[in-house]
């Protein structure tokens, strides 16, 4: 269903394309990109196209347009990033990254309002899931997917799961990058990923609806900022 | 892809019967309902359906449960609900409005963000093919659905059009319960129905962030309440 | 305890100044601002006196500033904001709905909580005041007043209303300010008004968390429009 | 202004001693509080005074009550919370973090909009003085309220740090009791206290609205939970 049409998926590439420059330090912070039309004709590509690339550069962070000006670098991210994910998929990934912010903060909301017992009980199996798998160093993809399906299938409300499962592949892809970022890092990141996933699964424990919402949200918005911002964790 | 699985179509078939007794009069504010082995005996179903129905039901408002006392009646719906959709549809419908919330509210926020001037004059014809429909008596269904699609296209992210896309049935399924009751009701209130949505759009089109977030969310809780409460709209 | 400092009266007298010009006309729609410079020596005051005005005009929605171009009048307010309030004043005025917006819409959250029955009647008493005096063409200003005084009343923590009871003269001053405008606008303008209140108090009434908090925020925002933004309500 | 009047002195102590009576195992998790007739008498006082100690026992999360059933201990603070602070003083101390939740967030949004570079020189500079503090050993109370304050005063609304520097005594209270518990803690601890901070400073400084917003919310509950459950931090 959710499959990019011609215009994204030429703008994705350009992104991808625009990205590798960054990652790889050929455009640095503060530099200024080509005009929209230097790019239509070095990448040969429609005016339409160049724009999507630009909206989700500057959606992402990555850069930033100042009127009359141009648009420059505003962020180099992790080098991990394109070298875990293909750089034309990381377009995609960020758009489903936004989404799911939306998308699974009110799941946590509901399921912390609706959760019945074996709710939970899914919640806590894919939380300690996680932890096991971290500890022998795999990367806890599947566990990941199965924590935030679970909290979505707790809200009470099938609509949310559903939405989840239409964009397993791309979340799936998402948490491979962000994981094997995590799995290079300190030791401290990894705990962090964790302790952020245990929040939630508390707050939803004790029937917390504020704070439920709150650790999905903050959950998601520092994942967003591992992948596109190398300065971001320590 | 967003097909509802057995558990929910019966506990949605109980949901609708429940509902039909509330706005009938044959449960009336206040009114306990029978226990859930009452119901698994009278309704012939298992307990899972029953609380499936149960869960729903409170979420929409429409009973509370109090510990140790049962479940009661909470509201009564208008009866327009239950003529102008099918009964065991109601359930379904109210799960799409609770994702639309999440999903819309955000949408209009990066509309707000990211719109630009040709997204921004769909919103607008969108919104005057409502009031020109609203004022020959026609049900504005496929205008209403517009609207909210161009504000979720606007957001440049593909993937908020697409779960509207995706929903499209049930939402314009939505819609015709609410618009019909509004066109039964006083010039009033159709007015507030049209300023809702107007309110949307000038959030986005003066790049207001907070207010195209909030106007949109405004707008669907409104909503919400003009199809499950009687009492709510004068 | 809130008073403001000599910075702060400087920065809103020449606020009034640049809003007087703008109310009547002498600046138009588009037009540039004069330069930090300029302004510092034609009203002779120190720069952080400038940008302290130019900081809330921008904050206000009636000017924007573009990078390396200056800075443009973005509305004009209807010009019975300067009427019903002396220019000076204003800034203040709307610093104060920009700090009631965070702390009244928490309160009205937590009202829906947590009220009783008798702080949910001394809502509807203020509710029923503010409608018998808007009949007989008074301003309701201290009804409006008591109206929210008695929604953070309830909400079971008293620095809520404590903070509303120490900017109340500036709360009063904003509120003449907006039911002036009202009361010499449309009697749909009017009913907007009161539907407003009303829908808060209902939402607190069910016990509404989600809906008080959106209503609450929805009101006081409208309110900004009311008096920033003379397109603003038909 | 801002000093709580009798009903609120007398209800703060009856919650100081119910408060004593959890955290030292009197009353346990589970446990069932007398009823408020018994609590009238044998603490000899009117029923709006144990009605408003119930309010905020349950506000703050350590009771919950159950319709026709009476009330029960729902989570045992750590017992540092009595040793640093006074019993009576706790109810205030979490009576002023809800205020502060509701203007702090606000906050900082606004000043991720609308700071200055050397509004951020002074919230950095509150940062390093938390961190040297922190690693000496000291408890860094006055470098906590003076980078919260900065941020509130990076908002361009004066009316902000207005309110903090209102309730100053109390919230350097709260902060006495929570750096006082973070400093028995493990090192994790510490380091995730100042990690807290750091993420709000690091959203302000590259004017990040929601991730603002979004992390001063997270700072404030976490600081709730660690000061009202010995369960919350490992």
């Amino acid at each position: 269903m959710f499959t990019p049409q011609k215009k994204e998926r030429l703008g994705d590439k350009l992104y991808g394309q625009i990205l590798q420059q960054i990652v790889s330090g050929v455009l640095r912070e503060g530099d200024r990109l080509p005009s929209e039309n230097q790019m239509c004709q070095s990448f040969n590509v429609s005016r339409p196209v160049v724009r999507q690339a630009l909206v989700r550069l500057q959606a992402d962070g990555l850069v930033a347009s100042r009127q009359g000006a141009g648009t420059f670098v505003q962020k180099r991210p992790p080098e991990g990033l394109t070298r875990f994910a293909e750089p034309s998929d990381v377009s995609e990934m960020l758009r489903c990254l936004e989404l799911r912010m939306a998308v699974e903060s009110q799941a946590a909301a509901l399921a912390a309002l609706r959760r019945t017992s074996s709710e939970l009980k899914d919640i806590e199996n894919a939380l300690s899931a996680i932890e096991a798998e971290m500890k022998t160093g795999n990367l806890p993809v599947s566990a990941d997917f199965a924590f935030h399906y679970a909290v979505a299938a707790a809200s009470g409300n099938v609509l949310f799961p559903q939405v989840l499962q239409t964009l397993n592949d791309l979340i799936e892809r998402g948490m491979t990058v962000a994981l094997s970022l995590t799995r290079e890092g300190t030791p401290e990141r990894a705990r962090r990923v964790f302790d952020e996933h245990y929040a939630i699964f508390q707050a939803i424990e004790r029937r917390d609806v504020q704070s439920a919402e709150l650790a999905m949200r903050y959950h998601l918005d520092r994942l967003r900022q591992r992948v596109t911002d190398s300065h971001r964790d320590r």
